[in-house]
C-alpha cells in the first residue's frame, strides 16, 4: 500500500536539471507522509538515441511496465532535427509510449495564478484575480493514428490522405474524465467540437450529452473550436474544463498554455485505466513545455513545472493525495512569497531571484 | 473595362445595415474614380430562408454566377438556431457557395491599426506599433469536402470517419497566391502545418518549399500548428503572411482576428481564378466577424469590416486598384481621425462617438 515504484526518463535539454528538483521535492514528500518510492531512471528522446540508437529504447518500455507511473522530462533538441520526423525525439519517443500504454487522457491544467498575470501576454484588466482551465485532450484517436493515412500518385498529380476516426466507446472514455474532473472543480464541461463540418463531431456532441446526462450536477456546453480559439484569447476566465479530440486538443492547449503565460509552471498527465480496480490510472506526467535548449545546462530552468507533474503523478497514480495537495500548497506559497526564476522575473520589489536548484529548495522548504 | 456588375447578398442580422454603408461607399468611389458597378441583391442565410426557403436559394446562385464577384454581408441568428446543421444559415450557404464556385483561396487580413492596439486582448508592449498579417487559407480541401465521412455500427460501439484528403495541385495553388501576396508585403510565408503527425502536412511541407523556389526573393518559414497557435498570442508582429490549409486555417485565422481586438475592421475575401486571363479572380468578400444579432437594427454596428471588404472586392475582382487604395486610406484616416464606433470607443479624450451611417459618411468624406 505505502510502497510504489515509478519510472524516471528525464530526456533532454533541462529535463535532467529540472527532474532532480522534482526528485527531492519526492524525497521530502514521502518522508513527511510516510511513504517510499523506488526509482528505476532510464534514457529516451535525444537521450535514448545517443546512448541506445533510438528515442523510446526497448529497456525503457520494459522500465515504464514495470512502473506505477512514469515521470517524464523533456525531449529534443537542435542535435537531433536533421533526422526523419519518426525518429526525432520528440514524435518518436512520445507518440509510440501514448499508443503502447493507450494513454488516452492527456490532462492539462492552465492556471494562471494572481501574482503572476504580469506574464501572460493577455491585458491584465481581461485576466484580474488569475484563472483556472483544465484541459481534458484524447490522445489516442482522430487523426494521429486513424487508418487510412497513404500518398498515391494520380497522373500528374498526387493525392494524399489521412484519416480522423474515432470510436464511440473512445468519446464515452474520455467525457468521463472531463466530467469527473468537473465534479472536483467548478462543475462546467466545455466540450469543443467543429459539429457545422464534421461527422465526427455530430457523434463526439451526442455522445458528450449523454454522458452529461450521468453528471446532472456539471453544465455542459459546446463551442466551436474556431471560436474556441478566439474565447480563449477574450476571456479565459470563462472555462472550467475543456474537453476535445486529439488534434483540437493539441492545437487549444498550446494555445491556453501560452495564454497563462508562464509554460515553465505548466505540468501534464496523460492517462489510461490502471491495472488495480481503486480508481487510480497509469501515466505519464511531464512538463507542458519543450527541453528549452538555448538554456540547458544554466541551471536557470524553473522546476516547478516537473514538480507540479510529479505532484499530479502522485495524485493520480499512486494515490498520495495528501503528499500532492502539499506539493501544490508549497507551489503557490513560494509563488506568494515572490520567489521567480528568470522565465517569471520582473524586477518588481519583493521579488527574490532563484536559479533552479534555488527553486527547487524553496519549495521543499515551504512543505 | 470600365463597367462592372456584383451581386450583393446583405444576408442576415448587421449584414444590411453595414451593407449600406459599403454601397453609399462604391458610389463614392466609382464616381471619383471614373467606372460603374451595376447591382443584383439576392437574398442568403436566414433572409434565404425566410423568403425562398433555404439558405442558398437557386435564384442567388444564379445572381453570383452573373456576376463579376459578391459581395456579402453575414449570416446567422437566434432565429435559425433550431434547424439542422446542414440548413442552417452559415453553414448552408456558406459551404454551398465556396465548392460551387471551387472559391480554394480564402484571404483574411489581420491588421491591429497602431490607433487600436488598445483594443487587442494582448498586452500592449506585445503589440506596440500595431501589426498586420494576412492568412491564406486553403478553402476548398481537407476535412471539410474529403471522402470518405461516415458513422456505421461496429458491434455495441459506432465508428465514424472523416478524411482529411489533398491533391498536390492544390497545394500548390494556395502555395502561390501566398508567395504572390507576399511579394506586395514584407516578403515572408509561414507555411503551418503538423508535419509531425500528418502525411498531408509531409506533402504540405514538400510543396510549399517547391513552389518557394519560384520566389527566391521571399522566405518561406515552417511552424507546426500547435506552435503557430501560441506565436500568435505571444508575438503576432512576427508574422507576414500565414499559409495553412483549411481547418488549420479556420482555427488561426480565427484566433489571429481575435487578437485583433476588433472584430468589425477586419474583412475576407475568398477566391478563385476568373474567367479572362487577366489576373482578376473571382470572389466573395465577406466581413470576418459574424451577423450579431445582439446589436442588429440599433445602426451602431461597425461598417468598415465591410466597407473593406468591398476594398478587396475592387482589388481582386474588379482590377480598380485606386479605388480600393482610396478606401483603404480613407478608413486609416478615419481611424486617426478619432471616428469611433462602440465596439472601438474607450471614452478617451480625441475620440468621435459615431454610429454605423455616421461612420460611413465619415469614410466617404475622407475618400
Ligand atoms: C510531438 C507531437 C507529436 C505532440 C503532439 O502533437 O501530440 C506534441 O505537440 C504534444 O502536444 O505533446
Ligand atoms: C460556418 C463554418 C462552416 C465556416 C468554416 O468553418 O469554414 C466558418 O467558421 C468560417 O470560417 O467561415
Amino acid at each position: 500500500e505505502h510502497h510504489h515504484h515509478i519510472a524516471v526518463l528525464a530526456g533532454d535539454g533541462i529535463g535532467p536539471e529540472v527532474m532532480a528538483e522534482a526528485l527531492k521535492v519526492l524525497d521530502a514528500v514521502s518522508a513527511k507522509f510516510g511513504f517510499t518510492v523506488s526509482r528505476k531512471e532510464a534514457f529516451v528522446g535525444g537521450a535514448g538515441i545517443d546512448h541506445c540508437g533510438k528515442a523510446l529504447p526497448e529497456e525503457t518500455i520494459r522500465a515504464c511496465e514495470e512502473a506505477d507511473a512514469v515521470l517524464f522530462g523533456s525531449v529534443g533538441g537542435p542535435k537531433w532535427e536533421h533526422l526523419p520526423a519518426n525518429e526525432q525525439p520528440e514524435r518518436g519517443a512520445l507518440l509510440p509510449l501514448r499508443k503502447h500504454f493507450g494513454l488516452y487522457a492527456n490532462l492539462r491544467p492552465g492556471v494562471c495564478l494572481p501574482a503572476l498575470t504580469h506574464a501572460s501576454p493577455i491585458k491584465n484588466e481581461l485576466i484580474e484575480g488569475g484563472f483556472d482551465i483544465l484541459c481534458v485532450r484524447e490522445l489516442t484517436g482522430g487523426l494521429y493514428f486513424g487508418q487510412p493515412r497513404f500518398r498515391e500518385e494520380e497522373g500528374d498529380d498526387e493525392v494524399v490522405v489521412d484519416t480522423m476516426r474515432y470510436h464511440k466507446s473512445e468519446m464515452v472514455r474520455i467525457a468521463k474524465v472531463a466530467f469527473e474532473a468537473a465534479r472536483g472543480r467548478r462543475k462546467r464541461v466545455t466540450s469543443v467540437d467543429k459539429a457545422n463540418v464534421l461527422t465526427n463531431s455530430l457523434l463526439w456532441r451526442e455522445t458528450m450529452t449523454e454522458v452529461a446526462r450521468d453528471y446532472p450536477d456539471v453544465e455542459l456546453l459546446h463551442m466551436y473550436v474556431d471560436n474556441a480559439a478566439m474565447q480563449l484569447v477574450r476571456n479565459p476566465r470563462q472555462f472550467d474544463v475543456l474537453v476535445t479530440e486529439n488534434l483540437f486538443g493539441d492545437i487549444l492547449s498550446d494555445e491556453m498554455a501560452m495564454i497563462c503565460g508562464s509554460l515553465g509552471m505548466l505540468p501534464s498527465a496523460s492517462l489510461c485505466q490502471g491495472a488495480k480496480d481503486n480508481g487510480l490510472f497509469f501515466g505519464l506526467y511531464e512538463p507542458s513545455g519543450g527541453s528549452a535548449p538555448d538554456i540547458a545546462g544554466k541551471g536557470i530552468a524553473n522546476p516547478i513545472a516537473q514538480i507540479l507533474s510529479l505532484s499530479m503523478l502522485l495524485r493520480y497514480s499512486l494515490g498520495e493525495k495528501k503528499a500532492a495537495d502539499a506539493i501544490d500548497s508549497a507551489v503557490r506559497s513560494v509563488i506568494d512569497q515572490g520567489y521567480r526564476t528568470g522565465d517569471l522575473a520582473t524586477g518588481a520589489a519583493g521579488e527574490i531571484r532563484v536559479n533552479t536548484a534555488e527553486m527547487g529548495n524553496a519549495v521543499v522548504a515551504a512543505l
